[in-house]
């Protein structure tokens, strides 16, 4: 648990629902911490996830936590499981804290940062009481996130688990060998562009010369920008959320290629 | 006007209307607020309230302030008749302070909590100047919401009158006899879920057995998930807003019972 | 240079952008500017600005920036160059600071009160790094944001430009002469109405009577408010945005007169 000692809050609460904006419930969660710990910045990441969309919402935190300072507490909650025997869990990995239900919403940011230390949030006394069933977002990680803004360290927040354990979505990591790199669609933007979380770090040759095959998509090197290609065509560029993405332009790749969250891009060095 | 003597701003302004998202008339509000009062913390509530629909602002105001700590101020604006000489005014209720038009925005909150003090708005020279005739939320509630967050008392920004005079919606609030609870249905969301404020302390018997009634749909007994069903079956349970809520698992209980806002439920024990 | 010796940060920084809520980008724009300024106030102005539509994003702007306190930084980034050679630009405007790609996003402002100090932000070293092709907003307009709130001033910032320079959109500004008032639609809304810019202050005769042309439409006189006329009818009135509007009650302007932005609305006087 050593490094939990490390646990400097920088004031910073992101965060991130599939509950929309029609309804109060993100004022809510809001409200609660701000109770709590009147010095918290609250940031949100989004809260249009798709309901209960899990890997969406993976996604989302791991595309975004980065760009935050250390310290940060990222509270997520897209959560099919709330009000079941589902774990309430904290973790920290690169010095930033996450609350998350142990559904696997952490699975996408495990694969860019090993989690170090890791708690099931267990202890009743720092919730809001009574605890309602449908929304622990409030009630549950809305008071743990103002504790670790007021300095409270997990080990006074829930029990030590091993971060091990924490449930991961079934979803390949991006992987790469000597000449060839692999990894999954992740998500598909309401554009049909298809993203991955495979960045030009891994990529086997420079972007020029690499052949990218997606289902029966087959693209030879990556541009730098949409406006690279004829309308109507097929490519590979990096999004602005910072990975590879397959796109059509003024089209919708995942429709024109059938190309469905989890489908493999393969990268090998062209020639 | 004792209780007046209470306000301690918590420093907290929450923002409800109906303005949307797709112009910036939320961001002006919020800057004139802080042109005045740099220390507010600003919260959406929502602004997705249908246009000037005052019973759903009033259900999401309702169901939102008791989870921001006392001294917060809560402006929420769904103002048909602005412009008009409807009043300008500000109450408080239960350490909370409310801006609103006078036009029943407040009902439902009266029904939890009986305002204690009441003002009418009418010192322009707190106004912001000129006031646009359809833009009070900036020109009128905003420095107003500015000036409580400094610490000014309600005597200092309007002329007090009885807070039994407020406009109220003529929505009938929940009422428990020895064994039958009955309340309207104040709110119905997207997905066709037909909620009201009836909670669990006002249940005539347990949750698991009682009989509820709403137009023709019959219900024994609350559960405490939508899983607990099988899809296509009518449902009772206490949703997330924290009130009795009537659905149907995959379905849309408005369509399929012909419920319509402000409809009875009528709940007895059960056998 | 003078004017830049009068930079006095109010520590607020307001948003606006393309960026839709779907995805976290201006979630990540946020926790740059933190991560340097932890003092900053970030208040969104809109994020719904259709995909690269510059001119929209130029009304609001407009329509938004005098309702915050001198001293604010205003980071606007509708941006279909982004990538490409424009420039990234910075401009103070009666005391306010506006960083924005120089695409003409900052016409409608120009048109409200000249630029007196302008810098092409070409600071590397500012900038978050690596800078991504496509996310200028979160890698270079927002350090410099975090920046102009933490004090530095603009010569710190960039190499000046003569702001007559800025690119502007060929949009014609307000034109008063002695009795005609001309001015262009410069932002149609959801509902059809046709906004401008042209404010109380341009009419050429008392509100009561005028004579408003615009395409085929004929009005007389501006009434105060939609409910002035039945439904169906035509009018004109200073909408909450501040400026002239034609609309049709209950019904779609643009669409009844074929009123496109850019079309000239012309007030004269009546009889």
């Amino acid at each position: 648990m050593g490094s939990d000692d490390t646990w400097r809050p920088s004031g910073i609460v992101t965060l991130l629902s599939d509950f929309g904006s029609t309804d109060n419930y993100v004022g809510q969660v809001k409200g609660v911490i701000l109770g709590l710990a009147p010095q918290a910045r609250l940031i949100d990441l989004t809260h249009e996830v798709p309901p209960q969309d899990v890997l969406e919402g993976s996604f989302q935190l791991a595309t975004a936590w980065r760009a935050f300072p250390p310290g940060t507490v990222h509270l997520a909650v897209v959560d099919p499981g709330v009000g079941t025997e589902r774990r309430a869990v904290a973790w920290i990995a690169g010095e930033h804290c996450f609350l998350t239900p142990d559904n696997g919403l952490g699975t996408l940011v495990f694969q860019q940062q090993a989690p170090e230390v890791a708690v099931v949030l267990d202890r009743e006394e720092v919730f809001r009481r009574p605890v309602a069933r449908t929304f622990h977002g409030r009630d549950v990680f809305a008071p743990v996130a103002a504790r670790l803004v007021a300095g409270l360290t997990l080990d006074r927040l829930g029990t030590p688990i091993d971060p091990l354990s924490l449930v991961q979505l079934n979803i390949e990591p991006v992987r790469r060998t000597g000449t060839h790199t692999t990894g999954p669609v992740v998500s598909i933007d309401r554009f049909g562009n298809c993203r991955s979380l495979i960045g030009p770090e891994h990529l086997p040759a420079p972007p020029d010369r690499v052949l990218i095959r997606c289902g029966a998509a087959r693209i030879r090197g990556i541009v730098p920008t949409f406006a690279a290609v004829p309308p109507g065509r097929t490519l590979a560029l990096f999004g602005s959320h910072g990975g590879l993405e397959i796109a059509v332009r003024d089209g919708h790749a995942a429709r024109a290629w059938d190309i469905a969250r989890g489908a493999i891009i393969e990268i090998s060095a062209d020639g």
